[in-house]
């Protein structure tokens, strides 16, 4: 099987001074995930590395970069899942750690448990030697101001709700294997221990060997509402094109329950979708030594990876 | 639309000594819900009074009678959903209150978020005016008895998995609306923090006025990897009855992933199951003015509710 990684760096509205930015976190991500596949890596460490390197990145809505909660708090979602078993790892309203997706991954592997919260999650992370952060080092000048800015009587609740949520990543390696990984910030200014899509099996991620994978991105209560990513493979196992699934479900999610996000795809046999139904999605692929990308719908960049 | 409601009160092994109590458990809880049915109430109010009727009854593991934690606490998950609209609420790892699934419900009613967890969720339930209390409240001396005995050295940690987990209803109301809740303390010895499928939307519970509702119990992390909720009702979708959608999802669950559980679900035409592949699971169920109940496979005791 040749590899093939994808990538999303949150569907939702890009600022024009942050388009740049974005394009480039998402292909560096793919390349980074794309090149552990060429060496021969699985699937779930390509996408926690992608996913890593977009937590990193202060662009995304995720890892440092965070939104901030009603609170003023960064408090992080991240699941990651392997399609070979079906295992997954994931960790709620977290704070002060780097990398949830990393925690996310050793819940998976060192507990019998597939989601710790808050301050168990912080327990656990605490025991596997995970540091814990000033809280601080997670939070942006853009994110304060735009935490404040919302706090104001003339602020437009729904305007923040624009602000694209969510970084992901989905791969199948060399052996057939599928995996996918997601990791947020949430909501801007959501009340304190609220816990979105991102947390939750089959609605933020889905991975299974026998159809492919997918993570999701958007408004996290209307994909949660959906169980959008299992609903996505569902499409796929009755014979649709990643592409298909996506669409179909991503147009079931508006007309029923009025949300807007978007998805990466891949499928067991190496196709791949990066479709949204907000208006821009910052996404990225590698596959056949070839990288593509994007932000607005029909735009796609191509070039070789050498 | 004659209005039905299912119960149950666990599946897994329930000890002789019990089983009376437990019968007793899930036939009241189906008649105050069938009650609440019958004078025209909706299926929502139905599942939330049965949910609450077991949380409040120590025979199950979920409010007052929950299992404990590895530090010997009290953590609870709940989910309720409404079918629709697609309207769910769900909290996870609380403690320090009576019934998890009246919160879950202001959780749906009150917020934009469909899941607050942990101290979050504390915050949430102070600002609703949700009385907190000791959390010695909700332990009895069954519980905690089996917590010190999963301590010892020579205990089988195998062993407490099996005991039933969690409480469930769904019902359908005379409006044709169907609705779904579901409460536990979760597994024994469990880590703190630990999330199971009742606070999942898809693995502990869905429901989809299109199709049905459906209530989950059974080992948690299992439900999860397969999302068992919203896997039986897309196998009604697909022309199975209850039943046969129950039975289909409850056998892949355990060739997939080796786990065990069962299963109540009502049709949006008023069919309805209760199947396990546990050795028992308590449910209850109350149509046409009649009630019937079991604990093994295969018993039925059939009574009029007059």
């Amino acid at each position: 099987m040749k590899p093939v990684i994808v990538v999303h760096g949150g569907a939702g509205r890009i600022f024009k001074d942050r388009e740049e930015g974005a394009r480039s976190g998402v292909t560096t991500a793919a390349l980074k995930g794309y090149s552990i596949l060429k060496q021969g890596g699985s699937a779930l460490d390509a996408v926690e590395e992608a996913v890593t390197s977009m937590e990193d990145d202060p662009h995304f809505n995720a890892g440092c970069g965070s939104v901030l909660n009603e609170k003023g708090e960064v408090e992080m979602d991240a699941i990651i899942m392997d399609g070979k078993n079906l295992a997954s790892g994931a960790v709620s309203a977290v704070k002060c750690i780097a990398n949830p997706i990393k925690l996310a991954r050793l819940v998976m592997e060192k507990t019998e448990h597939m989601l710790l919260t808050d301050h168990g999650a912080k327990l656990f992370a605490k025991a596997m030697g995970v540091p814990e952060i000033p809280g601080e080092k997670l939070i942006t000048e853009r994110s304060r101001e735009r935490w404040s800015k919302n706090l104001e009587p003339d602020s437009n609740p729904q305007e923040f709700k624009k602000d694209p949520g969510t970084v992901g990543a989905v791969a199948i390696d060399n052996e057939g294997n599928v995996a996918c990984a997601t990791s947020t910030g949430g909501l801007t200014n959501k009340l304190v221990g609220r816990v979105g899509d991102s947390a939750c099996i089959g609605s933020g991620g889905y991975a299974d060997n026998h159809v492919g994978a997918t993570s999701t991105t958007g408004h996290g209560e209307s994909m949660m509402k959906v169980v959008l990513a299992r609903l996505i493979l569902y499409h796929m196992e009755q014979g649709m094109s990643p592409a298909e699934a996506a669409d179909t479900a991503l147009n079931y999610m508006k007309t029923r329950v009025g949300g807007l996000g978007g998805v990466i795809v891949v499928s067991n046999s190496g196709d791949w979708a990066a479709r949204f139904s907000t208006k821009q999605m910052s996404w990225a692929t590698v596959k056949d030594d070839q990288l593509q990308y994007g932000i607005y719908t029909g735009e796609i960049h191509t070039s070789s990876v050498c």
